[in-house]
């Protein structure tokens, strides 16, 4: 049987390199063109000695492929996958760049004009938990952003059920992978060890995403999210800690609400292989590597609200995993095909 | 001049022997005896190496001293302050144990029942800028918990003008070393290394401090306090990010607002020589090693909500600086003196 | 086809639990038995939450199982062993029980007398690449030390072509998992990160190892080591730096030399699917999670000196990793089944 | 009773912060001018918000001063200093433009021709340990790099007693802060993180520095050194462990030689205030943020070599710290002045 061919637009940065990684190991699929324009010319396990039994050389221009994933960063990203969509060429794109539905929130949150916006309906966001079905017949995925993907999981079930109040705190810590392979100041080392801070006061360009999707759960809903990323001194793993005020009635009070609202997750997830409803704690390290989520969803008695964790792999679940996750549903295989590894720990 | 003879009941923690590092430079006071059950006899230069100019032994009971900073166990620490304190030696208590005013608090969040009541409403509760003037003439200062001083500075000025209505959500992210210095899987390398959770989701012991704290800043408000806290890969620091809608006309709505909040923030510590209001998301590494704290009041425009940042070096501010912080004010000496020294960076 | 049954006996230390996570993709073997002491009774996926896709509880008997890893600590091992291996268990012994050949080293280094010495010289080292084909045919592998399996790699061809002098330092940089999950102050937080340090300058137990292979390789060399093993604040990963003096006449002198040193690793290691010999100094990060050895020989122009530097995963090819190689061969089936996937970079 | 002036060139590295930091406690001197290109203008508590309590702003020009260090990169430090010397400003020079004594040394090692070779042999090496009385007198002194601090500090004693061989092996481990400020994937933070890799394996621009002096200690001695530094993920500290052999008959055999050995360092660095010879393997942790010198001396008694490990801190006794043990000595204060805080543990 011969597998399908993909590639990778932009292998350089750490999601496409991640792809390159899991592809690599991918039963029914076979990665045959990787391109980036800083290393073209050289063969990719130079570049990343890691991948060094991977035989192929960084080019320009994406070879023959029957599904491609962009890397790029956005903006770039739709210049370089409208032309290939054209062709026939599948796409799951890493960007941001199909992410919104709204044209005019490119303008506002990334400062472009969408080169193509008659795309934006089509384009599935996908959060393949949430848009399975879609996914599965889609030519363009546009894969979620990390902490969408941690903080969505997290609010879906108590926004579908209509247990919580619109006003939403989403408070994430991530690793310093999410800031790229780009050198930057914020990620130099002896800047970011030892050190915690938080970043994009003024609004992250992920909470567009977040809200949209929240919205789309619960019509009578408008969610009304303060969402603050932190970097932490870690490079893998994405923790996002959720608070919202419980809608009084829902859940009985007491520590039986508790039990009440893990079982609503459990079902709300009952047939997700990545999905995982805790009843601890969860950390990071518990998903290093991996496509895995985490979520632990519990109630502040003393108060009355819901505090929600999720842990994901920031570029597995939060990006490459995902992808290929996206991809399994849109060629017909098994979901879990080639990203069912469990973590790396310690 | 004769220096004040000052002594550590429990060196060998983080807090005590972070105690020693300050002390043994302080100019007014000299520190003559250290205590530690498991390391007594043996000297404090051999037991900690960076300590080996300090020429003191260990020893199991309290050399003749004017004040002791009592860096035991809660439980423990009332235990052996309580027959100093008849004995006329004034006493900064780092343990939780005179930090609650209610007696009932003990057996409630600590699991015993406090040996000397009647001292919780004598004793001060050591957040020297809350509570300047009752310490300067206390004998009996309970140090605050290392999270509940991050939190209350950071929302004290906007409890204290009643801008903010009464759901606070407290999001903090500590360096390991508050967790001290006894074996755990918790602080196992291997383990929290690359990882972040939380933990005590059910209700951790410095959320009464912090409640405490924040109901005697406004009689007209009753906190409504979610406190969690997050272990993160790094020694020192605790930054916590708090979360508490604005009470609408308090503040000019829109950028200017922000102005008015930073505003107020500055006024109210306006006298203060360890806290630093800025103007940018601060960094737990500016702080690192000093006593100073770097605070960032800030509005999400979008849901009206602040949004306050507190940086601070859980083992100085949050506990061995702020002591003596403390017993500068108990001692009338100038209130930086021996601790005015700049951050460790990077 | 029925796959192979396997065992894991003392599953609760991170060798061992690194077993269960690559064991429980193995394509053709099934892991159907694992034990603890400790955690008996509970199911593996609670004490390990990665691992909750594998469907076994933690028992303290060892189920029917055609082949099995001990991880149990030394003397402990031996003691298990040996009972198995009389009921007609093929063993890989991830401890140090069977390494050594000369009975008295055990007393010597480990402090106890071996308990079954007769079976030291049946007992085959497991540096699968260097004795490939007794693993094939052994009962009982022992499974080298993650110290000795950098420094074995590094320096073998150059004993091997005998081109170096007997005086060879040893100079390895471990991640902290390698001592372990027992707790200790050296592995605590807030001890080993921001920090490193030498240890077991007195003699560590692995040097017998190092010097055993690397003896064997020559007949004319009896290698006189200095290893000095360090800590570093990494979770996996061991560097190991080797030093030798060339012996004059064997390399031409200058860069032509380097080359012809290079040329000689890569003949002596053309054969290997797990050892990369590499033209620029290995990272450890390259090989995180994976079985890949990457080796940098090189040479001091000024001194004359080889210069060799190997980089490994500990738990991987160090120990779990290499393990199951040893299976894999012990089986018959491919080397490099179930443990081909590339490193977890960044 | 007035300060003396001194001022920072360059200060917008992390040799040059931690100058100021230092400096704005020294009780003898007043830091009143600060240089650096790229952040002139701003003040300096803006651009590193840890010095906020330093009230300079950062110009392009030194202002009037009696000393003033130098923390340009090389070859630009020069051209800085000789105008300044001619002015009659004392010279701390952090670079390594006075360093060697061998004008031909510059374009060997540094790819300049040097513009004021008349002014190297004035130039004194400032490891002040060994060169305590030219300090004194001199008007411009290089403070030695990081790892020649560490490395010659280890040897010293060993070289000047002729007791071992002049085959020298210098193994170090360095925090990534020595890399600098500047940005690189080699300080990249995901890229550094929970890896080491040794690096300059041609040769390392500091080896010229530690032959020099080790060569100057002892005539009768040649030494052939092999250098090799490595970068681990920390911020701070350098560990080195060196390798000689004995000269035999110079230190009786077996464990009693050990003493004599560390006699024979104490008996050097009897009257030194920041070096301790110790007689544990040293930490780096245990002399972070301070200025002095960890040193272990001992026999591997297998192979009769010495094994030396030093601990410091890269940016204090390797470049900020010395540099004011450095003015001290030239302005006739005492030595620790400002510079003899115990190190921040854990």
């Amino acid at each position: 049987m011969s597998k399908t061919k993909v590639g990778i637009i932009n292998v350089t940065g750490y999601a496409g390199v991640e792809l390159a990684r899991l592809l690599s190991k991918h039963p029914t699929v076979e990665l045959t063109s990787v391109t980036g324009r800083s290393a073209a010319g050289q063969p990719l396990g130079k570049v990343f000695p890691h991948l060094s039994n991977i035989d192929l050389t960084i080019t320009t221009e994406l070879g023959d492929v029957d599904l491609a994933f962009s890397a790029m960063p956005h903006k770039e990203s739709a210049k370089e996958i409208i032309p290939l969509l054209k062709k026939g060429i599948k796409i799951v794109d890493i960007s941001s760049d199909f992410r919104l539905k709204d044209p005019a929130a490119y303008p506002a949150w990334y400062s472009f004009n969408h080169p193509g916006p008659e795309l934006l309906n089509e384009a599935v966001f996908g959060l393949t938990e949430l848009h399975r079905s879609e996914v599965a017949s889609a030519r363009l995925v546009a894969n979620p952003g990390c902490y969408p993907t941690g903080a969505i999981l997290a609010f879906a079930p108590a926004v579908k059920a209509g247990i919580i109040k619109p006003d939403i705190i989403v408070d994430s810590k991530s690793g310093v992978s999410g800031a790229g392979r780009t050198l930057s100041l914020n990620t130099h080392f002896a800047e970011v060890n030892e050190d915690v801070s938080a970043y994009s006061l003024e609004g992250h360009r992920h909470l567009p995403e977040i809200t949209q999707e929240l919205s789309l759960l619960n019509k009578n809903m408008v969610p009304n999210i303060t969402f603050i990323p932190h970097l932490i001194p870690m490079t893998r793993g994405i923790l996002t800690t959720g608070y919202a005020t419980l809608v009084p009635g829902k859940l009985t009070e007491g520590p039986k609400g508790k039990d009440e609202l893990r079982e609503l997750y459990r079902a709300f997830y009952k047939d997700e292989h990545f999905v995982k409803v805790v009843d601890f704690p969860p950390h990071t390290k518990y998903v290093s590597g991996s496509n895995f989520v985490l979520i632990y969803p519990t109630i502040d008695l003393r108060t009355g609200r819901l505090v929600v964790i999720s842990a994901i792999d920031n570029l597995v679940k939060g990006a490459a995993g995902q992808a290929i996750q996206n991809m399994n549903v849109m060629l017909g295989f098994l979901e879990w095909k080639g990203i069912d590894a469990p973590a790396l720990y310690p």
